[in-house]
């Protein structure tokens, strides 16, 4: 079979593949959306996750059931399906912990593109499709439904992290397709005051529709001082990181009041330290709380996320700014992805 | 002063009455808007707090501070100021631990119109100013204000028992104001799929304009089999009481998954026991919680709510179904409340 | 093989049966050490789950693995081993959600003894083998590990939905041997103030031994009253079932301050509902809780707790009372547990 | 009346001042047992919270109430009271939203020795009398009481900021008498292996006897390493840090099991950064919670924690190695806090 790969860091390209065998509780499905995701660019160009060779990438879609193990029970060929990007083992002690996305160890709920072939490819393998395949509602778009694999849940946990309760007001840092999801879901979880940091015109606009109250543009002065001016020197109950760097942490603390919290959700490529400034910190004493977690995944936050979408709480189809048509386009939608245009958000690719 | 009181069971009237005296922590509000609630009607014709002699009826307003105690540091005389129908002694036990509602003891956060005069008088007296009144924030309409002041508290903190998570399924049982509120607070949370338990026509109206998907009408059969039958025999995440009266527990237990959750704010004013079914609560094993309480009332919790209103995330103008115009309408407000014509939901008199 | 079995309501005897078939993720376990429990003589003499035709009884055990199926990484035979009571299906929705034991269904993670064959045989199946499964730790008694797969578990359980806090007053109950570990799991969680309710003298001297500041002895009057005069008319921040019937609630929520919370752990087997006192209750707004539920099972449970035995913090070798050897004793080891004489607290049945 | 104090950074003194007086809520009190705390020793040497001039110090006593103001309720002149090192404003927006400890700004529920004179005089203020202090227990020695103040709540909070569950494994690092009370309250919280990181010989010998499974000696090689060692590769579910300065925390980072938590309880007295290690912190992605706090204070805590004290779950009276005996043995008792002799750890005065 065919598949668009990462060859080594650095360059991408298809290459042929054998298509994936199937264990008996595993399911091989065909792509019919995928989206790439900065991750895949993050992976190739950053070397982020350290040398592949001929992996194929791509952890975001909604598919096709081609094939089911033995002992799969809820599934079969030609179920549409939404597939997470983090696949946990189930039984592993971090998942009974109540951390699956950490099952065998640590970020190793996530498997697509990174220990195995990711589902850029014709076919495709899903460990434990009971426990990590949802069915794709009826009605529900795969280009829409494709945001469930990764943005929606990464998004959302950011708010899950920060926990953020009816009345808070929010900071959301990072207005890129998973920041305008923290933002949606800041919103869908009761925040009032919901101050989304970016400057990118297209993301402003969509975190506007998603329920940003305010707009922090680091262009227009320092972010700290923007938020502390628009809080009475007060500060926020909440930030959630969905962007920005290491050094974005040192910003986060300085604009919550004690007892606030932090939800960072976005993946820091590099650096050596995430530093929390002592002072402002209350020298360990502020109860300002520090969060961080890899989206969970699996069928039943697949099934949660997908409910959200199907009474018309969230709207992801805001976020897909390019639509592909055809498995070959895959190439080029991660171009785009790499190049950034000032009017990307998110391409979805279309089999 | 004058003031609209419970004269004993049974009879209501206007009284006169010395205006309250001012301690140093205190503060004499003169309302600007108030709002008749089903507990005066409950307290004066069902009896329900027992006997109480010319004792100021009302817990819901919006004023203006009068005068203040020598050691109210944040309000002064002219200030509008919400207030809510629960002003807890702060440093109590209970409040210490979380329960401000119980100050002093079991529901004893509760003051107007059942330890002291109420807000149905020219002037009331407000315990710990600094602590319990919030200021109006500028714009924000004292009629849609007034609300909360109790139905949106307890509307929302039947959500917060039950515990909405992203993606829930939500049943709300009752959506006279409170559970309205409820309904709000539930999308405003996170649910998907939230069932509406009612029939009036403006509240059915209402309930769909406030988030939810499906009205469950118990003329038309059981409210269990309804839910049952929506959710594939399955049962739903969480759900709030809002409505009915001790027996509502046992359809609720039977609503639930195991490990859902239910959340009261339902005031049970007669019977004598609270029955859970032990078979379908799992003999004791279901992981099916039990959650009840009064509302959380103080300062923070009405600057958190009002922040809602301002921001434009809750509408409560829509409860306010009918608005009298001076403070000799109280009467007519109450018994209006009494009577509950079909087209009502909550009125409010505007001084 | 040959098994010791329920053969239909009211009637057990040894049956001999097929030896259990071994699928790709499970294990099948000689015993080397069986208790029974309260529950099998419930399942036989009750028909608390209905009516089973040679059904093998029991379902806690130690043993060593005889069998492993072909997917399975973390066992082998000849492993000594720690069987939960609660096999989960890790991958259910149910226990993606946080509750294993409910994996399938109400209840469902509970599979000996109840949907299968349970631990009273030559040999038994587990499923899961990976996920349910714990190695037995060097050193440690088989007959005192016997006591992790229910009783510790249980018991601990109790105090987790009561959630006890450092330095809570805490009323247990019921002091069989769930109840023990109820009350030793409370001391071990920082209650200060802990009251047992019970009135067998061996039973008493061990719930003092593992931390009961109290005996409350209903021989003595009516608990509740105790319980209050023994505070002050206060009442407790907690209370764990773990023994009585549907009436204890009413006791246990006349017992509880406003803001306290029950976790019971009490399999109700009879009875039509579970009554909260209304007035007691706060009319509903009292912010008591009532939590409830079947023990925790797998295999992280019981690696933890077993490291509570390893490292000493808790000593089950108290709660047996008889031991047994000889796999044909089973008999009379459950015919003891039905007889309940003075002095049982639990019987061992080492092989 | 006398008192000793700070007189500026690097120098301490008798001084005479006026008797506090006392408001409406206060109480007055006299020192029956103060204890001199580490704080103390950076307030004045380190100049850890800015220059204070003639600034009575001491934030640790049990004391006699000899006045209160007007408002008081539950105190009388003659009362003897646990007096907490935080004293709250219980009606602010923060002990509302459940951070009494940062009343009116972040830190500033402590006021002894910060905003206001501290314990070391003849009398001293005690703001909120009926909200901040607590009965001395009857037989309660006011030394091992005196150990309520500060060294009990903040160690048992770094706990409960770690969230220790049962059967966890937990690191404490730092064994001064903070320290040790974190070991006490971990072990009393249900953990199982119990690190505790130290080398002076009393506090180890000590640790010990609090609980503490085994002991980590940073003069015997990279702690972190020992920690790995001791768990085969895989790290603990929590880390008390209570003690270190900020590079602590990378190595409580490197401990860490994915999902598990850090409670910080040591004051940073220096340092511009804590720094959190990118990739042992999982990128950001590693639900590794990084929790930080100032002790809870105020009534409520003291009565409970006193509790722990009269039902035995926690003996303090090790911690004290040192006693004086009169009130000009102040000066002693605080020359012995800083120059730290090996076989010091806690002294105390008995006025």
């Amino acid at each position: 079979m065919k598949g668009y790969a990462m060859l080594k860091i650095g360059q991408t390209g298809w290459i042929e593949k054998e298509k994936p065998s199937c264990g008996p509780l595993d399911a091989i499905v065909r792509p019919i959306a995928i989206a790439p995701c900065t991750s895949d660019v993050h992976t190739v160009w950053a070397g982020a996750i350290g040398d592949r060779h001929n992996m194929i990438l791509g952890h975001e879609a909604v598919g096709e059931v081609a094939e089911v193990g033995s002992l799969v029970k809820d599934f079969k060929p030609g179920d549409k399906v939404i597939v997470p990007a983090i696949t946990p083992d189930w039984n592993s002690l971090e998942a009974q912990g109540g951390y699956s996305m950490h099952s065998g160890g640590m970020l190793a709920g996530w498997k697509f593109s990174n220990f195995k072939d990711g589902v850029f490819g014709e076919f495709f393998h899903v460990n434990d499709a009971d426990g990590n395949l949802a069915h794709l509602p009826e009605g529900l778009d795969p280009a829409a439904a494709c945001m469930l694999a990764d943005m929606v849940p990464t998004g959302l946990h950011g708010v899950e992290l920060a926990d953020v309760q009816f009345g808070d007001s929010v900071v959301v840092i990072g207005i890129g397709p998973v920041g305008l999801m923290s933002v949606a879901g800041a919103a869908l979880r009761g925040a009032s005051r919901l101050m989304a940091v970016g400057s990118r015109p297209n993301c402003v606009q969509i975190a506007k529709e998603y329920g940003a109250t305010d707009i922090i543009n680091y262009k227009e002065g320092d972010i700290v001082k923007q938020v502390l001016d628009l809080t009475n020197g007060k500060g926020v109950d909440r930030v959630v990181i969905a962007g920005g760097d290491c050094d974005t942490f040192a910003q986060a603390i300085q604009m919550l009041k004690p007892g606030g919290q932090i939800g960072n959700v976005n993946y820091l490529g590099e650096g050596d330290y995430v530093k929390l400034p002592r002072v402002e910190w209350g020298c360990g004493m502020s109860h300002k709380q520090v969060k961080c977690g890899l989206m969970p995944g699996g069928r039943l936050r697949m099934e949660k996320l997908a409910s959200l979408l199907t009474t018309g709480r969230l709207d992801t189809s805001k976020l897909i700014t390019h639509k592909f048509n055809g498995f070959d386009k895959i190439e080029e939608a991660l171009m785009l992805m790499k190049d950034k245009p000032r009017d990307l958000i998110k391409p979805v690719v279309i089999m």
